[in-house]
């Protein structure tokens, strides 16, 4: 370890003298105390050179994490006080309402300043979240050119690729040759920042295909790009929508895609990391959905918080007063035998989350692709049997405790039928309430949970008064 | 649509006369059934060249989600019949259960053949399930070189970047030219498949650093390697922990990263697609922990899937026991009072249900790294009041019902002092026992679940009971 060319990776920090730079991240991975500490030092003292210090070599992302960690106002302090050695990238890497408030409380020609400068896909992701009127005011103040880039992307639908799609690519004609097309990228001035492919097309910009980097430098300068083109490569339409570019970016393993207009002309490119960033919003999305959260993030404040629980909690309190209503049904038999009231959330709570694992399973493999119409049955067949297994089980074990506890065996009967009744309930509601909301073309992620426990606690508490009912109704009557 | 050369794009397949390919998937990009119905019809006749023009032309992955879909004695029956058309990398694109079992029923010369055309990481992604008997009778059948750079990357420790990596790349030395470097790649016989980079390495194989592909192209002939390289780029260490390694790929948008061992000698590189992987992985392995499932996947067997969800199932019927304990102590007042045991589990959902959501909202930024030392007591605080807020709205909506439903103005005191005090526990239980279970070193997605809803049952029955015993016991006695 102490030839200096042995550690090329470790990031060196210009150091001020005097002035030692604390460690950007602790051992388990999180921003380390000791740096935000100093950055907020730097900013409350209105310290430009310390706070330029602390962060000109840092990666985007790390700069967009810090930012996270700040206090609302510390925010735009910071990124005026860096003022030039901002770099706008780091705002993609943002939550959308931090993003969105610190955007607000820069002046625009701060904004226009900051995004001329980033590649375009990143630009629209900024600008997209603005409502019309400011992000307009950004616009007008950005070069015509990038201007008339960014508002065609724009015009795409929300979650469309044509909205995260870069528009800076090489494309070149299909008569040129390796060699022509090797002096040409020597010799461009305005190259994209990287790129792993250069694309060939016809006279109108039609998409003939692409040519990988390592294809181009394997062949020889007088081959023709009409020669090693791959022509079967994945191609994205502007107008699909993002969660299937990346579900395919994922499942083919690619690293970039050609983005083509309904006439085929190549307008764009979509990069892996867009996908990647999609793949692991779609994950988070399924869930905080089954969480009962929409999509709220960490940084959202107290209000916004509340509000968009509500929702969720609504649903809950209607599903609970529901469940309550059904044990109202039996109030005479919970007044013979308090008993009942004392073991009938087991039944009801057991179900619930016997329900919620199916549940969870199907709505899982919904997303990915794996349940579809030709394993539907086979899945739903083995949900039943494992319900049945697993409600014997825990019958017999709760019959035990009732017993046991009690001292009346019929008891244990009664609990130990409504036990089998729930999970067995619970096994055909956890996989058939998800299909049935995924047929009906919306998310199983975000209504399941709620009407599988409606499910398992209207089934728990009526099966196990119900039975209780007629059992002791009979043996008493 | 008529010009030929707008449609490059369309997977061209060899149709054999009088055999027309049903489409691969639905419009909802499930698999389509007729397509799954012709190649099972293949396989149960023993059609090879049916099967072979049905999958020729795929890519692995749906390769890989085809023998999902079929039967299990179907799988290893297409393997066989489609002979060496087959490409073992779709076994990288199953699930462990299945991968495992389909090795195990075909011939370890038929796997051993398979493996030696893979990458050195696919090859390695597929042996390291298998137990160490089998594994050794593959690797004897495979030819030495290949055999010691999988022992080498088995060596490694179990969900290590030296598992994943790739063991084929591009190294040259430091005073080599740009044009020197170009003109090996033309000649080679055997390079990677596809690469990104070229690396550049010392004597002792020591890592210098990186030069992309398009810095390559864009730089004179005459060019030292040593002048374009670039000595910053993210280095992985091949006993690094996967998870963090895809972290890093995620947070910086990388492609590639070379693998270092102990000595900073370069043994290999990672790539974006593995780390796409670990990323949806740990999406997975998140959810379906919140759920109360193991890795747990659609394609399991019945068995082992009862089995998998039973240690869940008891603990939650623990908590779910305790609970029931707590209502047990006041059998009295429920004797008293029916409408008690009618109202008591609204008290409980409700806050096992806000519990979840802050829950799954904690659990996910301590997964992302947005919750740290830094920010946790604003986000403590401000669970706190949201808690406080949603207690107090549904308090009173609880109480103007309970009043409704029963006539007994008290009751409505009583449940509204519940239900606050119950979704005050939810919050904290909800954000505390994340934060304590991340703090131990366990992972917050797998225990939360069943601590946060015994918090809130236990505190919602005992607060609602104790209440009302405290209230109508001073009130009647």
């Amino acid at each position: 370890m102490t030839d200096p060319a042995t550690e090329p990776t470790t990031i060196e920090r210009d150091e001020t003298p005097g002035f030692v730079l604390p460690p950007l991240r602790d051992e388990n991975d999180n921003l380390s105390s000791d740096f935000l500490d100093a950055l907020v030092a730097a900013i409350d003292g209105g310290d430009a050179a310390a706070a330029r210090s602390l962060t000109e070599d840092l990666h985007e992302a790390d700069v967009g994490a810090i930012l996270e960690q700040l206090d609302p106002d510390q925010r735009p302090a910071l990124i005026q006080l860096l003022g030039d050695s901002f770099d706008f990238t780091a705002l993609t890497e943002l939550d959308e309402a931090t993003r969105v408030e610190i955007l607000e409380d820069l002046p625009s020609e701060t904004v226009a300043e900051g995004i001329s400068e980033l590649d375009s896909d990143d630009a629209v992701y900024i600008l997209e979240d603005l409502d019309k009127e400011d992000r307009d005011e950004i616009l007008a103040q950005i070069p015509s050119v990038e201007r008339l880039a960014l508002k065609r992307s724009l015009d795409f639908p929300e979650d469309s690729a044509g909205r995260r799609m870069q528009t800076e690519f090489i494309a070149v004609a299909p008569f040129w040759t390796v060699g022509q097309t090797i002096d040409y990228m020597r010799d461009a001035e305005e190259l994209p920042e990287t790129f792993h492919e250069v694309f060939v097309v016809d006279p109108a910009f039609r998409l003939l295909g692409r040519v990988p980097l390592d294809r181009l430098l394997r062949s020889r300068r007088p081959v023709k790009m009409s020669e090693i083109v791959d022509e079967d490569a994945t191609v994205v339409h502007a107008t699909d929508d993002l969660s299937s570019v990346a579900r395919q970016f994922q499942r083919y393993n690619l690293i970039s895609a050609a983005v083509v207009d309904e006439a085929d002309r190549l307008v764009g490119i979509m990069t892996i990391d867009d996908a990647v960033d999609v793949i692991e919003e779609e994950a988070d999305e399924d869930i905080k959905r089954l969480g009962g959260v929409g999509d709220e993030e960490v940084s959202d404040r107290v209000w916004s918080i509340a509000r968009s629980r509500l929702p969720w909690l609504c649903i809950n309190l209607g599903t609970a007063i529901l469940a309550s209503s059904v044990i109202g049904l039996f109030e005479q038999e919970l007044q013979k035998m308090v008993a009942l009231a004392v073991l009938m959330p087991i039944v009801a709570s057991q179900g619930g989350n016997a329900g919620t694992q199916t549940m969870t399973v199907a709505v899982r493999a919904l997303a990915t692709r794996e349940l579809g119409p030709h394993n539907m049955s086979r899945v739903v067949g083995r949900e039943l049997i494992v319900g049945l297994l697993n409600g014997v089980f825990f019958a017999s074990i709760v019959a035990a405790v009732a017993i046991f506890r009690f001292g009346i065996v019929d008891l244990g009967v009664v609990i130990a039928a409504a036990m089998v009744v729930n999970l067995v309930a619970a096994a055909l509601g956890g996989i058939l309430i998800p299909l049935a909301i995924n047929k009906l073309k919306f998310d199983p992620a975000i209504a399941s949970g709620a009407f599988v426990t409606t499910v398992t606690d209207l089934v728990g508490f009526f099966s196990f008064l119900g039975f209780a009912a007629l059992w002791f109704g009979f043996s008493s009557g």
